[in-house]
This record gives structure tokens, C-alpha cells and sequence, in this order.
């Protein structure tokens, strides 16, 4: 859309996952947003800081990312001023995340509006996502107390999401949010998608940063504090060793659990564009184009044989030859194989975990 | 066993075999008699080449082999004299192979015995096999006239084998052959079984090379000529450009079918050592050391979850983690994986065939 972006509109890339589901393709070194998953030549990373350049100020996108990886985002986006790279010294959550870059951009833009979205989700329909935002931007506009959060329509009951329920209006486009639940049993999960009423979480949220500030003040006052107190550091040469210091100091908290569940003026605005977490070898299953056999070959060459419904990949120019496997991932990189039931695939994190209990780190 | 080696003994080991149905482990550019398939730090030629050096005097042991490879077994017994290395110009299978290999011989030593036999086989009683070899060349000795070979008490109904059958004879160590049967189907593989008399023919059998070169001259009249015709090229500077020359005009043809078959005096002398031919997977599997699941794990560090009956292998320090799998081949090198169901590795040969159509050389 050729109309001028508006300069008070800005957005938080969170990048700091290890996608530990995705092993072994994704590795600690070089985790999922990093990497070429949907074989477009470029990384989710990349691919989502162009569907926000499109209609937000190059200048306010920001990157919010472990500090090991501030080099691998330099590396995907070399147009992005080093500035604009935020490191976190620890994991911990949305929630220490979103407070600091709500801080370092009140000060240097009072009236910023701020999007906050993860680097690896899946999202084609980048006009209709535009538009989404927008919406949502132009709502907290108007309502400056506001908090927007893009609510995903379920089409089927999903247990690794979370949930919103929200109050159902007729000729509104959003939404005031009734609740939040995380993660439900297959029977809830069951009931929310069928009354209609439900939306998945898609950790698309929206809101002034000064809004975002009083709501951490009220809610999470700790945290709020220890940012507070350094905020004279913030946008200066002194930020990444105040950062080194709060952080460690800071709970491992969601935003969603800290903060968005316990402010009122909370809205859903139900999404026009189609979307996947790409959480999961499924998910990356479900999006992609498959085979006669359903087989979907993330690599060439592959021969499959009476083999259906599995998901294949390998290195580059690596054969593989799959005879009579049926609802498998096969996931081929060059220091580890993994061959896992497709079902089972939620099991691929606690993997991970038994590797680093086992002190073969060099895996992960 | 510490007598003397009787300096008339010889043996030609062939090694020209390109082990299609050990795929992907096993590579035209380097087959199976060239591996460390046992995990023992040694080739399968290397193993056999010692098992024959305990008895055969080191400067009578000959290797046949395709000359693509004699730079790998120079490689491989660098111990040897280069001249008891011969390169074949062209697969013609066993029959053209005996015929050099006695043609040479012959001229050097007119009283030279013969053993020749496979180099890719498993025989690890080395003092049993050391006995048998010894009484079938004692055997020979005494009928000048006779080929002896070596059966194998068959365990199983192995469609993949031929079968001899033999004249019972009370008090007898050595039995007078009746028939040679090429892989049965099922059914009479079965009754082979059932009726005791029927061994496997494990591919080693001794005779004197002017027995072996009567017989050509006999019962392949045109291959005898096409070789005698060069007689005097052969042990000189003459003898590669003869070979060059003779082979294209070779039939393809097994010395069974070609002479074995044919001859009368033909002998089978029971094995005493266990064998395995390790002419598959499965036979690779039969012989290797199992883990609780009965998974062959042929590399380090593997993980298997709920997965049983397997065999894998990939390359050092590859770590494989496979969950749900049964009876599955699951051989992994850097440029090709393989995943195959265990009952169907007989298919696995054809597989090289289809690469090869479809001009994937690369990988075979």
C-alpha cells in the first residue's frame, strides 16, 4: 500500500528463541528464526523484518534477542542500525523483554505506538497482515489505554496454544477480552473452538509505550522498578551494563501472564490473514506442499518408496532413499539424524533436555 | 598351527565385486571387500587375506580383482608383490577370472593347488577353516583330478544361496557332489533343508590349475583358447595388453555354471567353521551383537526409543535418535541415507539399478 508510514508506529521483533522442536535442524548456535525453514532463501527472521518494513519505519524496527545472537541478526539484517539490536544477557521471557524496550523507546519517542511480534511465525498474506496491524494501530490510537493482541480464528483444538475468549458484539471489528487460558486438554481446547467464542493467541500485541509503562508499574512493580532506577542509562553507551545487571534480577515471566491478563482495557482483534506458528515439524508438515504420497521433501533428491505422510529433510544435494515409513519426520543434518513418529512430536523438546542431561552438548 | 606352508599351495582371493546390495555403505568407488564393515578396524580383504596368510605361504596369495581396484588393494595389503595383484579389464564374473588367474599360475608353478574364494566373506573359527582348507587341498593331492569345494550347513531355507547336493557315504568326511541348484524359490529350499542333503555353496573350492585348465580346455573350449592363444604374454611386460585383449571377447559367466556343473569329479567337503557371506544387511545383522531392543547399532552414539529389530549405521560421531522403528536398514553416509524395511533388502540392488537409470552416478 503506497500510503506514508506513520512515524510513531514501531515494532519488537522477539528473536530470542532456541526452537528446541525444531532440533535438529535448529540448534542452540543457531536457532529457528535463523534459518531458511520455509526454502525461500531467506531466514523467518528476514522474512518477518520485511512484512513489518513494508508499512513501519525501517528506523523503528527493533530486534529483541539473546545477546548471543546479536551477530547472527547483524548478519540477517545488515541494513538494520546496530542500535536497533537489542541483547538480552539471560532468557527470561516476554515479559523483562518487553520492558526494556519500552523504556529505551519512551525516551526517545514519547507518543511511540509499539507492535511486539516473534521473528518465526508464518504469514503469507503480508497486504492482509498490514492491514491487521494498522487496524490495531489505529485503534490503541484512539483509545490510548488500550491493549490489542491479533487473535488467530482456530481451525481445529489445538492443545500448545494459548487461548482468548472474548465478548462477542455484533458489527465490531474488535473485541474486548474476557480471558486468557494457556495450553488446554484436548477436551476444553474442544469446547473453546466449537463456542465460537475463542481465538488463539498468536503473541501479536499492540500498545502505546507509555501505556505499556503504567501497566508495569502496576502489575509488575519489581520490574518496572529495576529498569526505573537505570533509566538514565538507557539509549547511552552505559545501557548494556545496566542491562547486564537487571537482568539477572528480573523473574522469568511472561507478558501474557504478567501483564495482559491483568490489565483491563484489553481487546482481540480477530485476524484477516491465514497463520502458522511454525512451532513444530507438523506445523512446517501442514504448510507445505506434499508429494502423491503426502510425504512433504524439504530436500533434493529424495526417493520415496510405499512411504506416506512423512516429513522429509536433508542437507543439500544429500540423497535419501525412505522405504515403507508411514507418519514420520526425518530430519537429516550433518552431525544428527533424527527419525521420530510424527505424533510423538511434542516428545522432540524433552529430547533435547536428555541430551544436555547426558552432557552431549555438542548436539544441541 | 605351527607346520610348515607346503609351497604348492595357492590361493586366488576375488575381490572384483561392487556389493551393490550393501548400498549406501557400500560404493562402486569402493565396495564392501574394501570396508571396515565388521567394526574391527580392518576390510573385509585385509581379514581375509590374513586368514589365508596363516597357511598359505604370503607369496602364493594372488588377488582378482577389477582393475578399477588395484590401487585399493595395494592400498589395502601394501605387504603384497604387485605382481600378485590382477587387474581384470572387464566383469565377466568367476569363469574368465579362474581361467587368468590358472593360466598364470600354470606356467609358473605346473604343480600348483588352487583355492580360490571370495574375499568379502565372515569365517572367524580361523583354525577350523585353516583344517578344512588344508584337507580339501590334501584331498586334491591324492585325486589329482578332482575340485573340491567347501559347503556350508545350511540353517535356514536362504533363497539367496546356492545349493549342493551330495552323496550320503558313512564314515566319510568328503561327499561326491550330485547337483548344484542356483537360488531355489522358498519351497524347495525348504525341502533342500529338510532332506540333509542338500549344503550351501560358499563360493571356495581347490583344484590343481592344470585340473582347472583341463576343464577349460574341455567344457569352454572358446574361453581356454582365447587365453592359451596369449600364453606367452602372460608373467611378462606382454601380460596387461594380452588381458585387454582377451576380456572384451570373454563370455560373462560363472565358473559354477561354466565348469563346476560340468566336470565329474567334483567333491563337497563340509565346512567345520561357521560361515556368514555377508551378503546383505540382514547377514550383517545376523552375525553383530544386539542391544535390549535387538537393534544392531553399527556407529556411535545412538539413541533408539520404542525401536526394535533394527540395524544403523552412520558415520563416526553421527548422533542418530530414532523413535518408533521396527525391523527398519537405516544406513547413513555424508551423501546419502538410506531408510529400508529389513524383510525387502533384496530390493535394495535394484535401487543401484535405478539410480543408475536415472543417471544419479554420483551416488552409487
Amino acid at each position: 500500500m503506497a500510503q506514508l508510514k506513520n512515524n510513531n508506529h514501531h515494532v519488537a521483533i522477539m528473536a530470542g528463541g532456541i526452537g528446541s522442536r525444531f532440533w535438529p535442524k535448529s540448534r542452540i548456535a543457531k536457532p529457528k528464526q535463523f534459518l531458511d525453514i520455509t526454502q525461500t532463501g531467506k531466514s523467518l527472521l528476514q522474512i518477518t523484518y520485511e512484512r513489518f518494513a513494508k508499512f513501519i519505519p525501517e528506523e523503528n524496527i527493533y530486534i529483541v534477542t539473546s545477546k548471543d545472537y546479536v551477530a547472527l541478526v547483524n548478519e540477517h539484517l545488515s541494513q538494520l542500525p546496530k542500535d536497533n539490536i537489542l541483547g538480552e544477557p539471560a532468557r527470561k521471557n516476554t515479559a523483562p523483554c518487553i520492558a526494556y524496550i519500552s523504556f529505551k523507546l519512551q525516551q526517545k519517542k514519547p507518543q511511540a505506538q509499539l507492535i511486539c511480534a516473534p521473528a518465526d511465525h508464518l504469514i503469507l498474506q503480508e497486504e492482509e497482515f498490514e492491514k491487521t496491524c494498522l487496524h490495531a494501530l489505529q485503534f490503541t490510537a484512539k483509545a490510548e489505554n488500550s491493549f490489542v493482541t491479533i487473535g488467530i480464528k482456530p481451525t481445529h483444538p489445538n492443545t500448545g496454544f494459548g487461548y482468548i475468549q472474548f465478548v462477542p458484539q455484533q458489527n465490531e471489528t474488535i473485541f474486548k477480552v474476557k480471558t486468557f487460558t494457556e495450553k488446554p486438554d484436548l477436551e476444553l481446547a474442544k469446547n473453546f473452538v466449537e463456542s465460537g467464542e475463542f481465538l488463539w493467541n498468536g503473541g501479536i500485541f499492540i500498545a502505546y509505550t507509555h501505556n505499556l509503562l503504567s501497566a508495569f508499574e502496576k502489575h509488575l512493580p519489581d520490574v518496572y522498578e529495576l529498569f526505573q532506577k537505570n533509566e538514565t542509562c538507557f539509549n547511552t553507551q552505559l545501557e548494556a551494563n545496566a542491562i547486564e545487571k537487571i537482568y539477572p534480577q528480573c523473574p522469568n515471566l511472561s507478558f501474557d501472564y504478567g501483564i495482559m491478563e491483568k490489565v483491563k482495557d484489553v481487546f482481540v482483534l480477530p485476524a484477516s490473514f491465514d497463520w502458522n506458528d511454525l512451532g513444530t515439524w507438523n506445523s512446517l508438515y501442514e504448510v507445505n506442499t506434499k508429494d502423491e504420497q503426502q510425504n512433504v521433501c524439504l530436500s533434493q533428491p529424495i526417493m520415496t518408496i510405499d512411504a506416506r505422510n512423512n516429513i522429509i529433510s536433508a542437507e543439500k544435494e544429500k540423497l535419501v532413499v525412505i522405504k515403507g515409513l508411514e507418519n514420520f519426520i526425518v530430519i537429516d543434518t550433518p552431525d544428527a539424524l533424527m527419525i521420530y513418529p510424527k505424533n510423538e512430536e511434542q516428545e522432540i523438546k524433552t529430547l533435547t533436555e536428555e541430551l544436555k542431561a547426558k552432557k552431549m552438548t555438542k548436539y544441541l
